[in-house]
């Protein structure tokens, strides 16, 4: 239950950094699928490190191996197992982190609750148990856009107080990266072509799976569905979307009224808090409770919004892809 | 599934506005636990509408009755059941919603899914729905404090533009309640003595499931933990929490770190939108598309917000029991 | 999750025999069903006590209360609450309970987990509780017609060591009670018409399903398929279902291959202990540890497999609903 | 959820015989839980074939790796990946089985299912899934002795008609093989020190699921606790387990009243059919639906019943220690 995602469509994520390997199961399949494991493979180089200088220079190359559920391009209808290896598992410099609480990571709460202590950093909160979430949502995706060409693509809209293209956000990441310093970020999501239909009306909400997917996401601190933040300003006539007999004639909403899709588009914004790791000396205390200081070492991302925009996509399409199963499991009979 | 909150801390709520009754099941109950009826119908009564200008006149006297898993003043182990008799059925001014969708509802979601259409407008989507999670929410406080003296406190902290005391926000919904409109608000949600270790790493992250529960309240439209969306604004020097051997300096994090409480307060806002229902003319469609005028009788609240507060705390208070629970269950050996 | 059966079509139970009130919710509800509710108080009937000479004296007029889900005939898809009123609460002679463990009841373990007692006996463990999984039998077992035309019969096949037509098994069942002795039985259950491929290879595996399922039901102390416990003696040859162009040769299986089914008649047994109420002295001890020595007063079946009939029914009923739901959800893609 | 077993300590198991690997994933882990790796190796070499005349010849050397969730001989509290690799792959004499369906096998009914066809044999439903079952249950086995010195031990207890010590059964084995044939067996499950109070009374009920998890183990046709099918010939005097102040006088109940454990020694049997592959020619049909006649080659158990012993433990360990953090999680407030 802890570490898996979904009712019908269900992913089981496994592994650590510092171990030989990570991994994710996903049941839930519908057989006879073909399945493109090249797809998978892009989404999942579009989340790992080391691709650009405005995320860290650690290299992690992700080849993926898929051992079951597979046969001759075609899912069976059984469960799907993914392994990707961990390659440079020793040359990380993490010996300094072995005795101290990292400000703004997991480090404090993790070993508090497991009375453990991962001297390589993160646990189970390392952003490498992501890879799994990619690969989930990478066939959600295929599952998705088989069924009703649903299309979802997530981007970066605004780093620090800077709005527009990606050129501009990447310069705004360079500027602080230069300082030694890390940046938030606004990833907005869009899934297109989303029947009416999907989500329950009370809780398997439509937007209330986003905001536990999205959430779930590291370093989201703030989940909005349309017009989001900016309701608590509006009135009823300027919030309402009236409709007319071409269909809507506005999208506040982001496309989910009282749960439900409503055949507009799905459109959700995450507000992520700027990299824990930066090269400042800050206060912290060590695992014998005194104060120290610590100042960083290694490579890190500056702004990890800039990577989660494939990881945003693969949890949207995860929701999208339960809700699918479950509406095909409960479709009414026609009155 | 459907119709159910929580894992172990278990609620399935039934019943729609227009039927004899609404209730629920809440099951997972610790035996031997004084239950305070009072208090639960103390929040029902806070949560009910009728009881001020801010909010609609519509009287609903929620008498709640206890049917199981009592006996003597205290649980026994079994679910116990609630219900609620709906005394003003006949009452209502529905007829008119008969045959459109009322823009900002479910209305239209809700046929195009069932296809079927409930007259009496809501079916599930109805407010009245939030009757259960109010019973269970209070239920949930009560272990809470039992166990770990946690307080949790919601309230309305912003209306429209208007920030401030309770005085000021009721004075701006009233100002939009006399033009025939409604306004959007924010309720910020504190939980006090959570001690650190509830939630797990990866998907029942503490403020994934907080983000779950209160986007599933209706009119909700953004969750935000911590500092919320302003962490985009923000430099990993200024959000990072640092310790020393007194504590935290700060709490930006809202109490949650890698999903796992760290001791702080936890702290989320929700932004809720403007009452659906406006007494200004809107376009919409009837169950045939036909384009249709429609302009608004009958009794409703200016500020859905207002009355959100309870349900508010009451999600909250549903999560970190179940997340207890859970942490019961799986509570560590020592190292 | 505790007092809830089953996944898609899931149900959940509240309520003691010694409360105001029991009842069910149903969840996982097809829209637009025209549900038969007669159908419904026509299997509680059935279940009821007072029928006959061969049950119990005890009158409980069980009659059933729809409370929400349901409109102008048919299923909204919102779930479906059924209530049960208590008619005779204070008429029991449970009086003497109130201090001893009845032996072969479930007084002693009750007592043992919850560290608390229901003086009026049962708790929870009450076959009244099975009036819940009477309804939700009933309603799935609407569905399975209506979408395969599946029947499910169940009878009482064996009573001590008499087998034969029910005339013969209610002659032992009457010679037995005016011996003051109970006496157990076997109850032979048959789907018919289920299509091949419902059930999942590994663990919703139709047959591991109905064992659940069956022996959840009260006294039941053995589950046999097809065949049963006589595979033991039973060689390759002998056990196998050789197939033709015309289908099986034979259903040794009991339509259960793989935990998948095969279309035949799904064919399953389940063996009843004797009703532990019965009027002969037996020693048990009290809840301070004495021995002590009790005899029965109060009205009884003597032989609970005869009213158990109904309740098997509704439960395979259940099992296959779920499974016909899970199949709707991920049923393949044509190859 | 499909191929998962277990509510707070689950696992999913994933792979085919014909794949590279197969493997298990065990969330609901303690933390700092001295796991002992060779324990579970030593109940992996007591599952695979090829070790004695009494089981095939095959030979899977399942030797195990432990990719995650273990540190310095600890459990972390992440979840444990075990992966073994499928070693002789190419070597089986399977190409026969490309166009027909094994009788008694799942051939047909997965077939029927899914739409495609393991030319390989089984796809899940093969004996070699049960490798998961295996290490899950032997970590459960470790749980549940260092929580309350439980023991858990199968044994087969019958082949054919002959009941007695393992060499007379060996015996009958080995005169069925070498007549070609297969036969049944039947296995004893016992559980000591299982402590009163695990099971819950509706549906978690412990013997429920120990029904559930035993039908599971492939071959499984009857499930009996405590006296089983023969409760039906008793009476209740007879059935009933007495008690005085020195405890219960029997255990007719085989260790569980009401769905809840007594205390006493946990009893279950369960009845295996005979090895489905048999060396004497069966008619069956080919995927084209023609009637053919098939005789198998390859090596295949004679009793399956023979190797079952160590998965039937595992079965019910798995139940037990799910249960138990049930109970950990709802345990009561002292009355």
């Amino acid at each position: 239950m802890i570490n898996s995602f979904g009712n019908l469509f269900r992913y089981t994520t496994w592994g650590e950094s510092h171990g030989k390997a990570i991994g994710v199961v996903v049941d839930g399949i519908i057989p006879n699928f073909e399945l493109d494991l090249d797809a998978i493979q892009k989404d999942l180089d579009r989340r790992r490190p080391g691709q650009s200088i405005y995320t860290t220079s650690r290299k992690e190359p992700d080849k993926l191996d898929l051992l079951s559920g597979f046969f001759e391009g075609k899912t069976t209808g059984a469960p799907l197992s993914f392994i990707v290896h961990n390659t440079n598992q020793k040359s990380r410099d993490y010996t300094e982190l072995q005795n101290l609480y990292r400000p703004g990571h997991a480090d404090f709460t993790y070993h508090k609750k497991y009375l453990n202590y991962d001297p390589f950093g993160g646990g189970r909160s390392s952003a490498r148990e992501t890879t799994g979430r990619v690969i989930a949502g990478s066939i959600a995706k295929q599952f998705l856009t088989h069924f009703h060409q649903i299309e979802i693509e997530a981007k970066l809209i605004q780093v620090g107080k800077v709005s527009g293209e990606l050129a501009e956000l990447e310069a705004e990441i360079l500027r602080r990266k230069q300082k030694g310093e890390s940046v938030g970020g606004k990833v907005e999501i869009i899934a297109r072509n989303v029947p009416t239909g999907l989500g329950e009306p009370t809780y398997q909400k439509l937007d209330a799976l986003l905001a536990f997917a999205l959430m779930s996401i590291h370093a989201v601190k703030a989940v909005e569905i349309g017009d989001g933040v900016s309701v608590v300003e509006a009135t009823g006539s300027e919030n309402n979307d009236e409709m007319d007999d071409q269909g809507f004639l506005s999208n506040h909403s982001g496309g989910v009224l009282g749960g439900i899709s409503t055949s507009q588009d799905i459109r959700a914004q995450i507000s992520l808090k700027p990299t824990a790791s930066i090269y400042k000396k800050q206060k912290t205390i060590n695992k014998q409770g005194e104060t120290v200081e610590f100042e960083l070492k290694g490579r890190h991302d500056p702004c990890v919004a800039y990577r989660a925009v494939v990881i945003a996509e693969a949890m949207v399409a995860c929701v999208l892809a339960d809700l699918l199963l479950l509406q095909r499991a409960l479709s009414p009979i026609e009155d």
